[in-house]
């Protein structure tokens, strides 16, 4: 019923769309471990099911919770959030779980990459992730979708798409030696057109600041819609983030995508900089070898990690001067969404934000065609 | 997106259908309890993964299994059976998944009735059973079924419905004051009528003799279709067996259904008696509050627990010389399905068989009708 497809998504006329068109629904996970998100994940669970509940109002969400969480995770979501038991190492569905494809006649796949937890034992966030390493497959496999199995270390953070050919990605993440070191730059190019089904892949150099994930793309700049880009940003010259940003401007400005168009950008001045305080610091708990939480350490906040849902655009705000900012430009550059913010200076202690937290299903036919039974039945 | 409904099925206009009518499809979970199963349940895994490919090539199977076996369920089994993650104390999925009901219009809705592992601490085959009680609302909820709970213990394998208003069952089992104590038999004659939607329950007394389930009636009588019964039997007088059949078949013989039919009785010779071997019992952990596997107990041996699949009949099979006669009676009876035989006795040893192991999902739309978009999207 499930399928391990033999040959990759390029080859059967499959593509990556953008996530500004149609969804099926979105995939969540259920944060519980203590040694990432304080105070016993508790305050993380009460913004992601903030996150579950602004989303469900556009389109249908899936959660996966592990069996220990189950009830818990089901009495904290509204009754319209789907909760299904899917363990995992942490909670970040964008990253571990699938990325989808379709074809023109609206049939959808989806692709399990390998995950090493950003690095592996060469500066990954933890171990093990063995869990983790299995929730595309079991996404997949549980929405019946046909599953392209691809030897090669990505996370879903660390792309993003127009859907007509053009990718977005970072050296700094791609190229990371902790990611898949036996390859060059153009053989990865060519692993990424191959499953995403584009033509053109814009090398950004690196992340946001202090981005634990090496740098993805995700928490720097976005498609809104095709030649429409938005990009975190700082005036502050002397804050690092502002040379990331520039140079990040500067190659968006000169590029064009892959249907030779040049690019709209806008920037979304970044809140803070933001930092964890020795209250929140305090509330993890520290555990040999997993990703120390300290007070005084910088955090990757930026706007621009927000989710596109069906007519909606869920917008992480901290509590900031700039929030307001930042909702009033999305607000402005797509009409057609509702912007709905969501407190999220939670989900950002624990290394990202609410794209991070997410994974969309395109709109389309996942199932399989059930076999007609071999004899007539009553 | 999964209700919970505050009704009953009854009051909604559903009903219970016969496992005769169509399915969409069918649900199993994976042994692993070596407390239960001999051999670190390895023996039991093969025999389920031979009753899944059987009926997978009827209709399409899910088979629920714990993060631990995940992998080596999804390895042992084919790829046309559909593996999630879903926790439980054991595997029997016809006694702690859900009963679904179906409309006139096709929808399917499903009853999470009280699960309490056969007699809870007063018989019960073992504790704890907490991911047992879950298994039915997370089957629902991962089908976007609707979900009625019922404040009642019950297990489906103690019914057996003909879909057309007759329900067969044990006073064994449904009287046993380690099920529902507070109620007496008016009042739980009067929830089947309300969940299942039936008119007549057929009380029959006792369940196949040693059976540890309190006598389901899934392993002593069924409907081939309405107003057609098979019913294990045995020719040796001095069997206590037989006292428990002939009673059975007296009251079948003088009973009408729902509908004023007279039902015809066929008659099933039971295999054996067989016994549980010294090795089989050697090979069981034997843990304290568990069930014990004694070298020469009985095994409820039993042709009758059976599934009926799409066009199929998925018959437990003993290596005993009755294995031909029972397939060939039920050929006969059933021209339009076709007879699967499958070697049961490692699922015979854990304290059930076949038709215990499955659970139908009749045919028909479960999916709540998604919410249009609150703003036009992409």
């Amino acid at each position: 019923m499930t399928e391990t497809l033999p040959s990759t998504p390029r080859a059967d006329g499959f593509r990556m769309p953008g996530e500004f068109e149609p969804h099926a629904g979105c995939w969540m996970l259920w944060p519980e471990r203590g040694d990432n998100w304080r105070l016993g994940a508790r305050p993380a669970q009460q913004a992601f099911a903030a996150v579950a509940q602004a989303i469900a109002r556009f389109e249908p969400v899936t959660l996966g919770v592990s069996s220990r969480q189950y009830l818990h995770a089901r009495d904290v979501l509204p009754a319209s959030v789907r909760v299904v038991e899917l363990s995992a190492n942490d909670s970040w569905m964008r990253d571990c779980g699938p990325t989808f494809v379709v074809n023109e006649s609206g049939a959808v796949r989806g692709i399990d990459w390998e995950f090493n937890a950003w690095g592996g034992l060469n500066g990954g966030l933890y171990f093990p992730w063995d869990q983790d390493s299995l929730v595309a497959r079991k996404v997949l496999e549980m929405e019946r979708a046909g599953r392209y199995r691809a030897d090669f270390v990505l996370e879903g953070g660390s792309i993003h798409t127009d859907g007509q050919g053009t990718l977005l990605t970072t050296e700094e993440c791609l190229l990371n030696p902790n990611r898949n070191p036996g390859l060059g730059k153009a053989e990865i190019e060519a692993r990424l057109e191959e499953y995403l089904g584009v033509e053109q892949v814009i090398w950004l150099p690196r992340g946001v600041v202090d981005d634990e994930t090496s740098g993805h793309v995700d928490n720097l700049c976005c498609f809104l819609r095709p030649g429409v880009v938005v990009l975190t940003w700082t005036d502050d010259a002397s804050d690092p983030q502002h040379a990331v940003s520039l140079e990040t401007l500067e190659i968006l400005s000169s590029c064009r995508d892959a249907r030779g168009r040049r690019l709209e950008i806008h920037k979304l001045h970044q809140p803070g900089p933001l930092r964890i305080t020795p209250e929140e610091a305090e509330g993890v708990d520290r555990i040999e070898g997993t990703l120390p939480r300290r007070a005084g350490d910088r955090l990757a906040a930026s706007y621009v990690n927000f989710y596109l849902a069906n007519g909606g655009l869920i917008l992480p705000t901290f509590g900031e001067g700039r929030d307001a900012e930042a909702a009033a430009i999305l607000a402005a550059l797509c009409p057609e969404r509702r912007i709905v913010p969501v407190p999220a200076r939670e989900i950002l202690l624990g290394g990202g934000n609410i794209h991070c937290i997410t994974q969309q299903q395109p709109a389309g036919q996942p199932h399989a065609v059930p076999k007609p039974p071999p004899a007539a039945a009553h």
